[in-house]
């Protein structure tokens, strides 16, 4: 049912019966590479272009699922997938090797929540039994279609992010062991006038703020709800002014329970300048470690609001500023 | 519920309250003119660019709904949209003018269906009271992005077809007067092989073809159940080889009501090729025209299969056959 003005309340709450995180060869180096499903040495991933590698991630991601959850293909009511290539190439590519009734979707980097939630609203509802939920990026793919060939050698300023190569996915049910989908904020597009995409952690930091703050009101919680309460592809730079925005707005947040999945993915050697962004930032993240982490009992309640900046070059050719999103999902275990 | 293997069945059947249906100057000669609700007779819209000029139709299409509906932005929970262009701008950008929680998605020209069956799902499931799903397509920002600069004025073969200009939208709600939305079978992803860009009907039947047989097996019926059956934009070729697979199927709709909305949206005056296409050939169809005749008396109960080939420029240039889905929608007076 829907809680205040933009919160879906899962009223038999689906259970993530099962998660996947794959991941490139650079995020080897993450400090949270344990927590990966699978790291491929080749950036390629033995494909022709990046495109297809990362269609096979998108494979590999939810073959994981899939066969965690000790299910088949064929048990799955719905695959709902979305990721950043032109007509969401690698999730279309990978519905047609599932055969899965097929949703696609396209958030940007916030799709990761946008596909869980849809999954959650359609399990809980009785549309499915076992929904798929997916999302990848590639940062091959990603740096020729949203910014120079790499072969030009362009440099970057620091407020830029690094385009995470990989992909995650989770099985939704109506009952089962795992962690449990208590609700989701559906984002509303803000928009503050930043054009920059080389700095699109500041572009998305109001649209993260903006969800969290409707998410307290709507459900009537204060941060002291959750254990952890992580953005999705901020980067130092945006957290850093999601802090500030949120404490404008009188919400305080404790600095320890307070992270985002772009700042926890690289290490400071690995020169990822502000950060890790892409679909896959939130999904391997959220999928891989924070689950994990709420499998041992390091945490109980999570917010994970993942962000998306819904430019296109197009758009930014046509001098538009960068609209952004940010959708929130609440997980219990 | 789920029903069968890939149909939705709303339980509480959500009501299409209003609906539109705006074009372009090229749809002023259609024979279905009179359904429209707005002919722009400037293919601009007074705009600088097409893709501006098709997040305005999205724009127009939205503020109709929403005041035939007699409500206000505010009042809207969702916003369900996608549309052809990369990053689907034109959805994206129209709701940074919408401020309502949004969910963007991509099906291609299926993605009227896919807009509108979430729609349901959300307020069928008391996730909105009430839902807004629209899509939209511009001919020119599609042969700009899909093709060849106009400018080239590249020959066609006679299987091409011509993308429609204009934008559809339908306010679903909980209750209220009009069509109910009582069933929607979800597509999968289906692909025979096909990689011409120029003969997508070929390439989208089989998809319309294996959606409306799980549609009639999913719920116990047959074409006898309907008034109208309608695919999307297969066009004059690929409504040709719908019926003969169909006919292969052992499924036989008598011809006065199979029809697809590519077929009935030009003129044959118009030289469209083999018809329409685009995500608003369907959504300006069945939003404008086919909702007119059921609210007419004439059409009792309908099923429109949304059709779309999920292909891009770049899984084209990469040598790829082209995957499409076409999801179902079964609506009664």
């Amino acid at each position: 049912m829907l809680k205040g003005k933009q919160t879906w309340i899962y009223d038999n709450q689906p259970v993530i019966i099962s998660s996947s995180a794959v991941v490139g060869p650079f995020e080897a180096g993450s400090p949270l590479a344990d927590d990966f499903d699978l790291i491929n040495n080749d950036l390629r991933l033995g494909e022709e272009t990046f495109e297809k590698a990362e269609k096979k991630l998108v494979d590999q991601a939810c073959d994981i699922a899939i066969s965690k959850a000790k299910l088949k293909k064929d048990d799955l009511n719905l695959f709902i997938c979305g990721d950043l290539i032109n007509q969401i190439m690698a999730s279309s590519f990978a519905a047609r090797e599932l055969g899965i009734p097929y949703l696609g979707i396209f958030g940007a980097c916030s799709t990761s929540v946008e596909g869980l939630s849809l999954a959650a609203l359609s399990v809980s509802s009785g549309f499915a039994k076992y929904a798929l939920a997916a999302t990848s990026s590639h940062n091959g793919a990603s740096e020729k279609q949203f910014r120079y060939p790499t072969e030009y050698g362009a440099q970057k300023p620091p407020t830029a992010q690094w385009t995470v190569t990989g992909a995650g996915a989770a099985v939704v049910a109506s009952e089962g062991q795992g962690p449990r989908i208590v609700c989701s904020t559906i984002g509303r597009v803000i928009d503050m006038g930043i054009s920059d995409p080389f700095n699109m952690g500041a572009a998305m930091a109001p649209a993260a703020v903006d969800t969290i703050k409707m998410h307290f009101q709507d459900m009537g919680v204060d941060p002291s709800h959750y254990d952890l309460i992580s953005t999705g592809d901020l980067g130092m730079v945006g957290h850093n002014i999601a802090c500030e925005l949120l404490n404008k707005e009188g919400i305080s947040i404790p600095t320890e329970k307070f992270t985002d999945c772009g700042v926890l993915i690289y290490a400071p050697e690995q020169k990822a300048f502000a950060g890790g962004s892409g679909c896959a930032c939130t999904a391997t993240v959220t999928y891989g470690h924070y689950l994990n982490r709420m499998k041992k009992g390091e945490l109980k309640r999570i917010l994970v609001i993942a962000t998306g900046a819904l430019l296109s070059p197009m758009s930014y050719q046509q001098m538009e500023s960068i609209p952004c999103i940010a959708h929130a999902v609440s997980i219990e275990m």
